[in-house]
């Protein structure tokens, strides 16, 4: 069973580190957002492909999920020393990476290019493609009328603001990264991971073609909600800020047509009720991810259920 | 006596060093080479500037001379485990510096402001400027045709290439940094460091209006030349290759007319006779600066000798 796999960070790393677990590399491809992607020190920084890469790879810091394992932060402090924002935590291991691919795009070479380089010197198995190689931005639209880069609005005022709505700059001209549409179109399923449906997923299903190259596919999505809050990450409150009540129902609805299946925790297996009314199979399972023997048992459900989705279509 | 030091990077930054311990912060500017500035994984890296201030601020590291002193290396490490090139060291530290002052140059900030900020951050009392805030970019011809960007020449290549010129690119457009005229014209006296002449020094009297300044002025050189070698860098290889016998007669024949007095090695007290003889006052001491003390003991024989200059005068 061919797995095309959608995500942005920590939740849609872990969930993808499942996959990862338990599938063969050849049969997993993982597209990552690349909306939160922006330039830093002059340096070109991709947060959810490094946060992916950095987990399949098992560096990540696991207290984190974000950024890697024993790192060191000399540079920063240094350049704080000198006056530099500190919002954005760059460690000296990170910043090799920053520096590496920041100097191969100067170069002129594409991000899905650079990525497959690093995955390979990283010892990941799966395809992992940033959703495109054409920068695409995503902008938050605050209720004080600001529209704010998304790192801005993320960590630098920690999502502080209240959001009306979100823009993803250059999304027009960008073009699926090459292999995509066919992964797409080889995938028997697709998984929408467990990442913020507004920020993380949104962004690769905007992308021209993407919609159509899954809309005959069934697709199964994670819910990131869970008793109605998000794990990690701004979520819930952008539901809320928006005029939804977060819930998986909520997250269910936000995909639509698009989807088939609902994994969602059994704290929520009230709704399952709702969902089939909604036309969509739902599974209630344990959801959170404590450590990778998790993800590899949630991955494996999330590919059982979606093979009864198979056998029911 | 107000002093104008040109320098370039670890000799130059020793004797401005030197200065700066014996004179009143008030009295000495110090204008740095910024014609081996280069951009490297994005960064806006000013070499003999850094290598100037971290000797200022007694952060140099003693055994290179360049970089700082307790540097450490993981993200560099981190870069060439993903197959950066290694060739230009970029320690943590040093990183932090090329981080800040690349974010400002990106917004818009001056390499003379960003600087003035570093010195003061750094507790830098002399004024230390970069030669100038547009970009100037010494190119190397060679032997066998090409023109090699400096950092190339002199880092990535050991400065092997046979060298048949030199370039400024960017020196027609180039104006001196704010503050530069004003300090030719406030001098004294104008000390040319023992830096390379070819490389460090020649870009800075390249500069518009610089020579004009300093034309009336007495100004001294420190031979970077001793006993027909250069204690570091290419500065007598250069000579050779040009055709000219690398000697403190040939530096001062090189800096011709612009030259009132010269500081040699007692190494080379012979050449003192011919100095003379070119209408150079020389002056004949031990000029190899092995320690903070041996900078501050060369630094008031120099402005001595200036001074006795100035009566002469």
């Amino acid at each position: 069973m061919k797995i095309l796999a959608l995500a942005g960070g920590v939740g849609g790393a872990k969930l993808a580190h499942g996959l990862a677990q338990v599938l063969p590399p050849q049969d997993l491809t993982i597209v990552v957002n690349t909306g939160d992607d922006f330039e830093h020190f002059g340096l070109s920084i991709s947060p959810d492909l490094d946060t992916v890469c950095y987990t399949l790879a098992g560096l990540a810091n696991p207290q984190t999920g974000w950024g890697l394992a024993g790192e060191s932060w000399t540079a920063l402090e240094q350049a704080k020393q000198l006056g530099a924002p500190g919002w954005f935590n760059l460690g000296d291991r990170d910043l090799g990476t920053h520096l590496e691919r920041t100097r191969r795009l100067r170069d002129g070479e594409a991000l899905s290019a650079i990525t497959a380089d690093f995955c390979s010197a990283w010892g990941i198995g799966p395809q992992v493609l940033p959703m495109s190689d054409q920068p695409v931005r995503t902008m938050v639209r605050t209720a004080d009328g600001r529209e704010l880069a998304f790192q801005n609005y993320f960590v630098e005022l920690r999502c502080e603001p209240q959001v009306r709505g979100f823009r993803f700059a250059g999304i027009e001209a960008a073009q699926p990264a090459p292999g995509l549409l066919e992964a797409a179109a080889a995938a028997d399923l697709v998984v929408l991971c467990p990442s913020n449906p507004w920020v993380s997923i949104a962004p690769i299903l905007g992308l021209p073609g993407l919609p159509a190259a899954l809309a005959a596919k069934p697709v199964l999505a994670v819910s990131p909600i869970i008793g109605g809050q998000a794990l990690k990450g701004p979520a819930a409150k952008m539901f809320s800020e928006l005029g939804i009540a977060p819930s998986a129902l909520a997250v269910a609805e936000y995909y639509g047509e698009l989807l088939t299946g609902l994994v969602l925790d059994t704290l929520d297996a009230d709704q399952q009720e709702a969902l089939r009314e909604l036309g969509i199979i739902s599974l209630a399972t344990a959801s959170i991810m404590q450590d990778p023997a998790d993800r590899a048992r949630l991955a494996a459900e999330v590919l059982e259920f979606g093979q009864s989705l198979l056998t029911h279509a």
